[in-house]
């Protein structure tokens, strides 16, 4: 065995998590989520440019504008999650670069003066730090239900502004009945990995 | 305490873990890399497409064509990190779709017959997994050093082909001396999370 995270952080992460479709009724606290905060807020960003922004939609009036930008497939669980969270990238991050990346401050103008440069650089970012908070809500001992099948351009016209691009709406629960489909297949190793 | 991760693994996986810039001699064996993948390959994708591709850089040869398209910064550390991998994204990811997702083989036809489309997906996807491509670095106790300072259209035409985004460079070991700057700060909970 090659790993040294114990083997029940194994399952909890990665082996036994699975992405719910359904969820319990039991509410996601604000706890909870200051807790996932806390932890996750420690993974790695070029130049520790942190882009993710996240919105909780918590009250039952933003969960309507919510559901009504989503594929009809994702409508029915986005409704009835216990919170659902909006991730988007702050394209404007780096006006907060010195403060975060005391080491090197010129890179606020050195990198990210352009905004193409700057968007790339936030939805890559803000990509990796999704994927943390995925494995902060496992953490948790919830399941996340990230979805890409939505009206991206209708919802940051209804949420957010032109400085945030949305990237993913996320599901947050403990699974319910039938939470998911039997595990997808994974390619192979030499699939993936290829040695030069 | 709202986590049910336990603190070693919390340790492990975030708190503790850094970015390195050093590293020691010791190699990072296929058997090390073999594991995290069958760790990380379980980190969820939409519709299980599972893009991310690495290319791993072993040869001296592979890494001094890799090296001179690094930043300069960066170069020092790519030439002497003990493994080094090219993260890239498959555009094509949607050939696998129908064995990779079962459960609903239109989407290859319905979402992903245009390339734009796909490469958007892929891009994020594969950034999703190069996080927990991270996170399973850490999980076999090496540290992780990530990099996009790095002329990826160079690097594309040197080692990948026009299917392949390349997204991060990975430097992969143990840290060694003066491994890593002092922590940046991070950003506060209501300056990342707001709720409606």
């Amino acid at each position: 065995m090659s790993l040294v995270l114990d083997s029940a952080a194994q399952d909890l992460l990665f082996r036994e998590a699975r992405t719910a479709n359904t969820f319990t009724d039991e509410p996601v606290t604000e706890e909870q989520i200051q807790a996932i905060y806390d932890l996750v807020k420690y993974g790695p960003t070029a130049f520790n440019q942190t882009p993710l922004r996240i919105t909780l939609v918590r009250s039952a009036e933003a969960r309507e504008r919510l559901v009504k930008h989503m594929a009809e497939g994702n409508q029915p669980k986005t409704s009835t999650a216990p919170l659902v969270a909006i991730l988007s990238a702050d394209n404007e991050f780096h006006e907060e670069l010195p403060a975060l990346f005391p080491a090197f401050p010129q890179a606020k103008e050195l990198f990210f003066s352009e905004r193409p440069a700057r968007e790339q650089s936030a939805v890559l970012n803000a990509s990796l730090q999704a994927a943390y908070f995925i494995i902060g809500i496992r953490a948790a001992g919830l399941a996340a239900g990230p979805m890409t099948g939505v009206d991206f351009a209708g919802l940051q016209k209804e949420f957010l502004d032109d400085d945030h691009t949305p990237l993913i709406v996320m599901n947050i629960g403990k699974p319910g009945e039938d939470a998911w489909y039997p595990r997808g297949p994974r390619l192979a190793f030499d699939e993936v990995i290829t040695t030069v």
